[in-house]
């Protein structure tokens, strides 16, 4: 297909804009009025520019309050009409958006639309020029694609057709099911925005919260499907109004739309084919090959290691926290400064290799998570999709003999890692290190896994970051978090593998000094918030860790006085909870979480310690504001020094 | 009456709210049951601290989904409220918040709910506790104040009241009429929020967007005037959740809370006074006299001059952009540093004398208004009423035969003079300055007054203005506008005298790279946005200006081609403001507003020149987006060079 985005979508002047959306691989731009309006160029400028881009105006916009208006403006608004016809030439452009009145005395009277109608369709055929005609959901009289279908149905004339947007429809959960009924030529437009369901006013929601597809709960997919039934072929193309777009970097933002759009043709490709005969009446074979189809997602099996970027220094002191939370060192790499912790199957590794993408990461954010490493089915396909979403690849130096392992770069220029065990080859630990010979531990591990780990996001990567584990990854992404921290509010969206096995929370803040913000501004940028290792003995592995050192938040006691009040529970189990600063949860069915925080190792992230009883799957949240208090609390103790 | 606040509306840990809320002179505070929770010390040390400062504890809060739930919970929900007592008695507290239930499977029947309420009184009244029921806005079954009575009522136990809160009465729109019909014995509590109109969900909104009295929409003055006619002399209390407010430093959130109730007793005295007889059954003589009254609001009469904080260079360049645009030396200080310039009857001041609070701005701001002065009715009048709302008075050096103005500390440490003009005195300028023969000026002036200033406010400061113009000057606060910059948002609240003679627009924004985000920057904290300067011929100032040497702000030519679509402007008249550089707006009853911005000035303010026809009140907000992308594109175009 081909895809396009409006201008007003993105920040930045309108030169800025057009080299963004160039550069992120779209066919053709809105051109938006007002970014016209504001540009110190002429129309034939903006033509120039964007042809030399290698791209066409799909459209320009919006022309407003047009049809229906009292008669004695008529006039007045069709020589305004004419006015527009003549800047689309100089623009090169042969599509306008006429947009639904919003006018509060337009007539509300069929016959008289379509006649306002068929004469703008008669000016503009004499220009050369189509009209797509889109219902605002707020249009006064006329607010929904099935009323303007059938009102550009009766004027029947080659130069009007019927704009569809995604938001006008989906936001007032109109009912899809005519959409296959129009006749694909009878399509002037579709334009298309995701939003998150907001229960709010509905200008206001789409002004400010709409976003890209795949960022939202709207079932874009549900809209697209039965447009391409109808055998379109005109424009996808992106119309999205978000107080966060029009602040963020440019071409990151334009990157990411790109890629929703990419990201929204598999799925309404998966859609087609799962309901073609149930619901189509047409074949959709050429719709459906018209669209992207890149590699199918991964079948995940969680995280393999997590790889850390320092130096010498840093390496020593990180080691020593491995070494009291239980690791010990299984090996070093054959060719690389690099050291492989390990603490039953739990794979850490310390990178300080001179002249890699990890000491330009040290470099970058300091003592930091670099990589992150996902189990994959196949990891060469896994590559292969994270590429055709337009990511790009890392391949670093490979000794001889050791394994290449395909990387994905993440938005902040760390890594993925995608690692499949193939039939009776060597590990990726077998390939690339010494490993010693006491490498399998002799003691019962008592941490069993990697549970998950957290990230701390700037928040104006938030939107990056989501959308790259969804498109190349696959991902899910959980409901929205907001957390109080003594000082403001941290926002945590996780995203996860379909399957549960691989979950990773973003967590952000734009409050001046709360904990992810304070993190932020240590790392400065995007970095690691906490490692969590389950284990089947909470008891037992906050007491291993703190006889071998390690210091474990301070939690105060009211909290358990307010479980028990609670919870009612067992007397020695809630002692011994505080004693040994155990948290707890509870889910509806009866599982149990009890967890346990590090202090702050680097004076950034920390370790959580888990235990799952009862098929409890959660990650309880609901603990998260008394580990921020206790953080601050515990910080003040450092300062004030001991009472 | 006894100010308290809920802990819950402020930033920080325990100890520092508590802190904050005695230096902010309240009487009492509200213990939220988290912030104990996540405080690290005993509920007796609660209690020590708050009583050390002076104060007391004068509600624990909340108590949730207690009357109506499932039987077989009765028992649990009974031992769960005598917990709750035991900490209340450690904490020293003898009152209790419980909010109607939000169970889904709360039992809708008011005899079971009387029943329970009854219970829970019984067993308070043997710990000496009194309970305040409060209907929640989205309580499943008990959602009015009015059903809360109803059952209180039925239960008529002396431990049990209606806790009264604002919010949950005023968002839902509620008949205020049976308030005044609960007999003051019977009123628990009372608490206090004010919050923005917002189309939204009731909890979203209730949880995120409340705000102090006097800085939302509600009619904050009608809902406590029926409660003091009660006679009523208990707390009254701020419960105010706000994510700014989580944010913001304490202490000047507390100490605006604390004006926040002191602006809304006047408010409900005046309230009183005129509608005693019409509406009040019971004559609220004791009640009025409660409340707080300070001296009355001034009467304005627009901006008398501006004060620059400069050094000798800063006054070099600053004197030359008012020399350029038509001001002269008018005088010198008698004692200072201190230079007046003047155009017919706009007052400049350059205040360059070391040692002085414009020294101490200049040092922490850099070239800057240090002080604006407004003309009141009486000066000691208004300085004393601002005193009364907890605003420093400012008295600098004054020499001999000099007139000491009266001056309030604005929020950034800048200097509200006010002055009047007192019978058969001299006038401040005679006092205090050396004026020149010819201050007179002969020529006729082509500005003829301080149209308005606009600030540019530090986002987590905007509230505190807010207040600061609100309380001690009585002003009025505009809708918020929000202005689309090219790399973000700005958002716009003026504050006005009533008398629309002074007009301050509050301009502030988050996005990293917006016109406002790089002036607060530029300043380090808040500062002069823009000086409009009225004229009565616009193309006449600005030939003067240019041919001063004054740079004005291209104006892209697409703006006017939009404008004749518009407007179908006289040819020769479009043909001129393109030429001037002139914008252009028109009112619904046809008044017109012409206006021209300069360059920036220290690359940081500017001015504006307007002129009204036909009663135009505005202040072309339409504009300000072509105003701020010219900004970008002439910024762009000084770094790129000549072309």
């Amino acid at each position: 297909m081909r895809h396009a985005i409006a201008t007003v979508s993105l920040s930045g002047t309108l030169p800025e804009k057009l080299e963004a959306v160039a550069a992120a691989g779209f066919d053709g731009v809105e051109i938006f009025e007002n970014d016209l309006l504001y540009f110190d160029g002429s129309p034939r400028d903006v033509r120039r520019i964007v042809a030399d881009l290698g791209m066409e105006v799909s459209l320009f916009q919006p022309f407003r309050d047009f049809e229906g208006c009292r008669r004695d403006r008529l006039q007045q608004n069709l020589d305004r009409a004419e006015r527009k016809f003549d800047l689309m030439g100089e623009l090169g452009t042969d599509r306008i958006l006429v947009c639904s009145s919003v006018s509060p005395d337009v007539i509300r009277d069929d016959e008289v639309l379509i006649e306002d109608l068929a004469r703008l369709a008669e000016r503009a055929a004499r220009r050369g020029i189509v009209i797509g005609y889109e219902a605002l959901a707020w249009g006064r009289y006329v607010n929904s694609y099935r009323h303007a279908w059938k009102l550009v149905k009766a004027v029947d004339h080659p130069n009007l057709g019927v704009l569809l947007d995604s938001f006008h429809t989906l936001s007032i959960d109109d009912d899809l099911s005519l959409i296959q009924a129009i006749p694909a030529e009878k399509i002037a437009f579709v334009q298309l925005a995701d939003a998150p369901r907001m229960a709010m006013d509905v200008l206001e929601w789409s002004r400010h919260h709409r976003c890209f597809p795949g960022q939202g709960d709207f079932d874009l997919a549900g809209f697209v499907a039965p447009i391409m039934a109808t055998g379109y072929q005109g424009w996808l193309s992106l119309e999205v109004f978000n107080d966060g777009f029009r602040a963020a970097p440019t071409g990151r933002t334009a990157a990411d739309g790109l890629r929703s759009l990419l990201y929204l043709e598999e799925k309404t490709g998966q859609r087609l084919a799962a309901s073609a005969r149930a619901t189509f009446t047409r074949p959709p074979q050429a719709a459906t090959e018209a669209l992207f189809q890149p590699p199918a997602v991964s079948a995940y099996d969680g995280i393999e290691f997590l790889e850390f970027a320092v130096d010498g220094a840093a390496a020593a002191r990180l080691g020593e926290w491995f070494r009291q939370l239980g690791f010990r060192v299984a090996g070093t790499h054959r060719s690389k400064d690099v050291t492989l912790f390990r603490h039953g199957a739990i794979n850490l590794i310390l990178n300080a290799e001179p002249d890699s993408f990890a000491r330009e990461h040290f470099a970058a954010h300091g003592p930091s998570l670099c990589a992150l490493a996902l189990r994959v089915d196949d990891a060469e396909r896994a590559a292969e999709r994270a590429r055709q979403f337009r990511y790009e690849l890392f391949a670093g130096r490979v000794g001889p003999n050791e394994r290449r392992i395909p990387a994905v770069r993440a938005p902040d220029g760390s890594l993925v890692y995608l690692v499949d065990q193939q039939p009776n080859a060597a590990s990726i630990y077998e390939s690339d290190f010494e490993l010693r010979a006491d490498a399998g531990d002799a003691a019962p591990a008592l941490l069993t896994r990697i549970d998950y780990v957290a990230l701390g996001i700037a928040v104006e990567e938030l939107d990056n970051w989501i959308m790259f584990f969804r498109s190349s990854f696959g991902f899910d992404t959980g409901a929205p978090l907001t957390l109080p921290d003594p000082y403001g509010l941290v926002r945590s969206r996780a995203v996860r593998s379909t399957d549960g096995s691989v979950h990773v929370p973003l967590m952000t803040s734009t409050d001046r000094d709360t904990a992810v913000s304070r993190l932020l501004r240590t790392y400065r940028g995007s970095g690691l918030q906490r490692i969590v290792l389950a284990t089947d003995d909470i008891f037992a592995a906050v007491r291993a860790a703190r006889d071998n050192g390690v210091a474990i938040l301070d939690i105060p006691r009211n909290y358990y006085d307010d479980l028990d009040a609670r919870y009612a529970l067992e007397p020695g189990f809630l002692a011994r909870m505080a004693e040994a600063n155990v948290l707890y949860d509870r889910d509806e069915s009866g599982g149990e979480f009890l967890h346990a925080y590090t202090a702050l190792c680097e004076e950034r992230f920390f370790f959580e310690l888990t235990e799952r009883r009862g098929g409890y799957t959660q990650h309880g949240a609901v603990n998260a504001a008394v580990r921020m208090a206790a953080l601050v609390q515990a910080r003040r103790r450092a300062v004030a020094g001991p009472d």
